[in-house]
This record gives structure tokens, sequence and C-alpha cells, in this order.
């Protein structure tokens, strides 16, 4: 899948493209399946809430068939590639819950900014993509954004080790009331399969959500191949080290998965 | 100002009803920079978060009189004892102030629960009121209301002193699961000097609010004259003890006072 001129001009002007039509309610309901499938795991990958409630589970790629091949998948490597020039690997791959009524805050932060500190990522080369798997409301913690925050370099942060059960490089709010003002916040909603990209410098957060309504969103970080990390300290399930350029899988390839498991199933 | 008969259908329909140009912006300007004026002050009304940000506000009526106009106002007396039938007194009175960054959570609940179980209230004959002061959001952690979940009485609930600073009779997840199945949520978003009223039994809710907006609301609480409570445990300046039918003032009486303060400033 190939991005065109206006989305390409659009993405480096606000720092985010949002596509809500990528991939089908069959393909999207297979990942819902298989993300249930391993929060029911006691895998170290699986993180919880302080509530006990699933918050994230790290590297499904590497041990799920259905996210191996979203994580290799056209729809999303190749606009990744078109954007940064060059070929990409993953960097990390998250299947975030933010779970009916337990799923708590993401402080306003830059995923770039981690990246650097923590793993030694030497430029902001990387792209977030969010693949939605449930519907995204306004009401169940969407992810907000601070559109064109992303060209501000990599702000100041403090290491908040305390508000959730995730370590996150946090902003302050001076600095978010700044950008804001400048850039307002966005809250792309839409239905599973929906795809939101994202530069890695820009601000983004989520409110809990205390609707009965779960929110799961899968995240890859795609890295250009060049730009790999020179000082990981996180686990090489958190931050991969294998930094070999990803080889798309077929376009229909979680599809045909998808058919394949219902009709061994039934 | 008088419902029609459409107006009270819904109300009594759905639990609730939206009047998104009930006060001026002048007016609601007046009232954001006296609810600051409060919060600023060290009374015992004022209630905090945990981080020390303004929650609430107490009985702001009594001891000011921007909002002593406002809970006489023919706006919002007029068309709930149009509802209820009889002469209001008003029960409680909160300015809300859901701060920017720091606003917690209100957890799912019906109001009534705690009239009746703190108060002694006797019957679900009262009403909330809110009046947005500041615009109201889908990303400032807007109020969720379950449409018609009025209508299944005083659920149970538990008595959760831990969450916020704010003692409150909240709903399990089963609960508010299966009111959200039949009813749906809704986030009624709109500007300043809109107003929602909503039944004492409606389910509602609010998530934090992250974003540098604050979004402050004031709640009225009228109560029928004869619905009065009977045997109150919680202070008289959360539940009130006057009885005393609220006679309304002028209907420009908030702009006049607006008006007239800024002239006093100049």
């Amino acid at each position: 899948m190939k991005l065109g001129a206006r989305q390409i001009e659009e993405f480096h002007e606000l720092g985010y493209l949002f596509l809500p039509d990528c991939f089908s309610a069959e393909e999207a309901a297979l990942l819902r399946d298989e993300a249930e499938r391993i929060y029911a795991s006691s895998r170290q990958e699986v993180w919880r809430e302080k509530t006990g409630a699933p918050r994230t589970a790290f590297a499904a790629h590497t041990y799920n068939e259905a996210f191996r091949l979203l994580g290799a998948h056209p729809r999303l490597i190749e606009p990744v590639e078109q954007i940064l020039g060059e070929p990409v690997y993953m960097h990390q791959f998250k299947v975030n819950a933010k779970a009916a009524f337990e799923g708590d805050v993401w402080q306003w932060h830059q995923d770039y900014g981690t990246w650097a500190r923590d793993d030694g990522m030497p430029e902001p080369r990387a792209m977030n993509i969010a693949v939605f798997m449930d519907e995204v409301m306004a009401i169940n913690g969407p992810l907000m954004l601070v559109p064109k925050s992303h060209r501000h370099g990599t702000l100041a942060a403090a290491h908040d080790l305390a508000t959730t059960s995730y370590p996150l490089w946090t902003l302050d709010k001076d600095t978010v009331t700044r950008l804001v003002e400048q850039g307002g916040i966005v809250a792309p909603t839409g239905k599973p399969g929906a795809v939101l990209l994202f530069h890695g410098n820009l601000v983004h957060g989520s409110a809990p959500n205390i609707t009965p309504y779960p929110r799961r969103i899968v995240y890859l970080t795609l890295c250009a191949v060049s730009n790999y990390i020179r000082t990981p300290s996180r686990p090489d399930w958190i931050a991969h080290r294998d930094f070999t350029p990803i080889v798309p899988v077929a376009d229909d390839a979680l599809l045909a998965h998808a058919r394949h498991k219902r009709v061994a199933a039934e």
C-alpha cells in the first residue's frame, strides 16, 4: 500500500496520519481474539495495571502467528518505508489493552524520548503505528495527539515510575500547555481496523477508560534500519535487537490466517 | 423559562435534558471568575484532589453573590418546578473543578443513592442541574450519562472511600455494563453557559481530565419541598437544612451583577 503525495505532506505538517479503513472487520476480530489469549497467559511480556487488568503485552509478533503477520503487513510496512526512505525493522511491538473500567492513564509523552534515553536510538527516524482492534470512541480513553508537536525535537522529560505500572518519560504541564496552545488536541476515533501513524516525537497520551467498552490497540514501532539502537538498556523483548529489514508478507496473509483458523475451529 | 411538552417527554424518556444556550458567555465568565476566587480560599467547603488541585466547593450560593443569584435563577428553578410539580429548595450546591491535568475520576453512581442513604431523602424527587462554566469537550473529562438508567430505581452500591478524596456510593461493573447495553453512554458537549438537567437516579460518571483545558461545572441539586431530607448525617453545608421554597430572581439578575462588577473594577 502506497501513500499519496498529499498524505505524506499531511504527515510532515501535523505529525500523524489517520487511515480509517486499513484492515477489515474480520482481520480486526482475529487480532482481538489473539490478544485475549495472550492477556490470559502469564508470560513475562504481559504487564498488568495495578488492579491486575492487562495493560500491555510486548513482542507478540515473536510468539503469535496473527501478530507476526501484522508485524510484516504491507499496509503498515510500505507506508513507513516510504516516509523514512529506507527499509525498516521492528523496534518495539505492544498490544495495549486499555481495559474496560480499569484501563489506566498514559501520561503525556514523546516515544522517541524513551527510545533515545533508554535504548540509544540515534535519531527520531522511527514511527509508531496504532492498529485499532476495538472501536475507538471519544468516551473509552482514545489516544490523544498534539498536532505539530513533533517539530520541537526531544523535549525535557521526567522519568515517571509511580503513576502507572509502566515507567515512562513524561512531559510537564507547562510544556504540554504551550504545545497545545499551538496545535490543539485531536483524538481520532474509528472502527476496528483503522490505523494511525504518528511521528516518534509527536506528543501523545490517553485518559483512563471508565466505560464498559475495551479499547485495544496494537502498536508497532518501525525503525529505519540505519537508525538501529546503539545502547539498549531494556530487555530484548521490549527493545528488539534484531535489525533485519522486514520483508512484507502478502496483502491477504492476515485474512487467510483468520479464515484458516475459523475453518480449523469448525 | 418554561420547558415545552416535547422537552418534558424527552426528560422522562431518557432521564436528562440538554439546553445548549441557557446562559450567555458573559454570565459564564462571571461564574468562572468567582469559582477561581473560591478555589483560592481555604474554606472548609473547598475540597481538594489528592494532588491539592481543587475538586469541588460546596454551598457557594450561601457565601458568594454570583452563585446566590445562579441558585435562584428562573432559567433553572422554573423548569425543575415544572417537572417536579411543586416548589423546590436547594438540597446541595457544588462547584466542581475537574482541573486541567489533575481533575480526577468520578466513578459511576446515582446521586439519589447518596441522598437516600446519607441524607434520608424519601424519594428521588430531586434533580441535578449542571451549568457548564468552561467548554465541555469530548477530551476534558465530560460528564457521561447512561440514558434511561433512571428507570431502574435505586441500585445496589458500595461506599467508595478510597478512589478519590470524595466519598461516593458507586455501582459495580456488572450493573454498569447491563445498563449501558440497554441505554448506551452519552457525553453532552457544549459551550460555557450550556445546562444539563438530569434525574437523581440517572447513572453518571466522568473520567479524569489530563488535558490543559479545565472543565468547571456548577451542580445544583433542587429537591421538591415536600421531599425534604429526614435523617441527614452530613454537615449542613453539604446537605442543606433550609427547606424554604426558592423564590426566583429576575432573569437578568446574574447579567446585571456581572456588569456591575465589571464597572466597579474599571
